[in-house]
């Protein structure tokens, strides 16, 4: 798989990539990367990628030309018109399914806007994804590009040392992990959870999976909905959320039995 | 402002950050940023600072005390204990709103996790806050830290140069930001919008919110509850609701036409 980000900062991007884990991918020749830099493409003297906005307004805008020189270059070198992502908080938000979905393809571009954006004309002709990262406003387009690439390239076989690696990690079954525990068994007094040193295969699995559980009910409830338990989980989830309605009841009752006692003040 | 960040790959933290705004916000003064290197603080011979995980499974887990003495090193260099960040799909979606929340501290830790995450009992000990990037998988905390680092820095009065740059982005009114024209007029056969060139400075601010409210309509419906509109623009939107309806109900009797008119060709 060919990961090719068209920036105005390669050196970011590269930096990046090569340290996680897609430099040693990358190495191993299964997925590949480059960053173009667009400024490369303008025809203009001094270099200028972005102008003022027309109508007015604050910032710049990055200018057509060069984003789709950049382009071109690119699908005569792939021989093919690829997929195109822009990144912007306009679009979708990024999520594991969609990553399994572009970690099908062969090659995708990423194109990273900065300043005020980037001129609409060349985004017609060229995106074919919309994408954001989440409900929060950055700089440009790099740090999100750095992270899908770094999410999608986890899917593509052989990145990842290890296959179960992959299967075990947060949102399998739709829970969330359980807590990791290492050396040394006590540290700073607080001793790893007697179970995980008893060997015993099952009971840690049974732990393990409570545990996640647990969490999941805590942090991201929404997740149970589509949660893959078996039987004896699912009594072990209802157990949980029986006991948080006792206590929701309980803390109901302590109010008024305080609200109470409180009026009783008022009226000696 | 001071950023720190506890991470196992410094050079990528650091690289990245001095690209973007934050460079320049640095070379100001106005915010500072260093990346902590965690294996900096392991007693281990040989550097080592992560172990296998206690009741067994794939992968490796970071241990507890070089990141513990990595914290306590800042927290002697800083003079109080900051909040300490700790990146996680376990934790709460990071957005605008928590980003302005944490642009009001003087000190930010974030910690990076990698392999099959950190031992609970430091994180248990130092983290105060548990952030999530997105509903995706990363190999490590590195670059959700960054985007998060971006985001909030830009909340720090004198980052961006411009004031009004910040303003009038995308979120701003709940509403996604129109598209933007720069020069040429004409690229490859597409002209900008003759709005945008008539030196009609209220006409063109009307057709940009008018084209903000359409793209958020189309993309991000949900955002429009909360949107600040102005009595026209409420009419706008409205005018466009009745239309979408209108295009609906059309399309819903144009199938029910194509069925009649296959059940009669069904019947003859």
């Amino acid at each position: 798989m060919n990961f090719h980000v068209l920036t105005l900062f390669p050196e970011m991007i590269m930096n990046g990539l090569e340290t996680s884990i897609l430099g040693r991918a990358a190495a191993k020749g299964i997925v590949s990367f480059e960053a173009v830099n667009i400024r490369d493409y303008t025809l203009e003297r001094h270099g200028k990628v972005d102008d003022y906005p027309y109508g007015g307004g604050a910032g710049m805008v990055m200018q057509a030309e060069p984003i789709y020189r950049a382009y071109e270059a690119l699908v005569e070198k792939i021989g093919k018109k690829p997929r195109v992502i822009y990144m912007t908080p306009q679009g979708q938000t990024f999520n594991q399914g969609i990553a399994e979905d572009l970690a099908k393809e062969e090659d995708l571009v990423f194109l990273c806007g900065h300043y005020e954006g980037v001129d609409e004309r060349v985004l017609e002709m060229i995106a074919t994804d919309y994408l954001s990262a989440g409900d929060y406003v950055l700089t440009g387009g790099e740090l999100p590009a750095m992270m899908m690439i770094d999410c999608i390239s986890r899917l593509v076989p052989g990145v990842l040392n290890n296959n179960v690696s992959a299967e075990f990690e947060t949102f399998h079954d739709n829970l969330l992990e359980y807590p990791q525990y290492t050396r040394p068994e006590v540290f700073m007094g607080k001793k790893v959870p007697d179970i995980l040193l008893s060997g015993h295969h099952a009971n840690v699995e049974k732990w393990r999976r409570e545990q996640s559980i647990i969490r999941t009910l805590k942090n991201r409830p929404e997740l149970l909905e589509d949660a893959v338990l078996s039987k004896k989980e699912q009594k072990f989830l209802y157990e949980l959320l029986r006991q948080q309605e006792l206590e929701n009841a309980q803390k109901v009752k302590n109010k008024e039995k305080a609200a109470a006692e409180h009026d009783g003040e008022e009226t000696v």
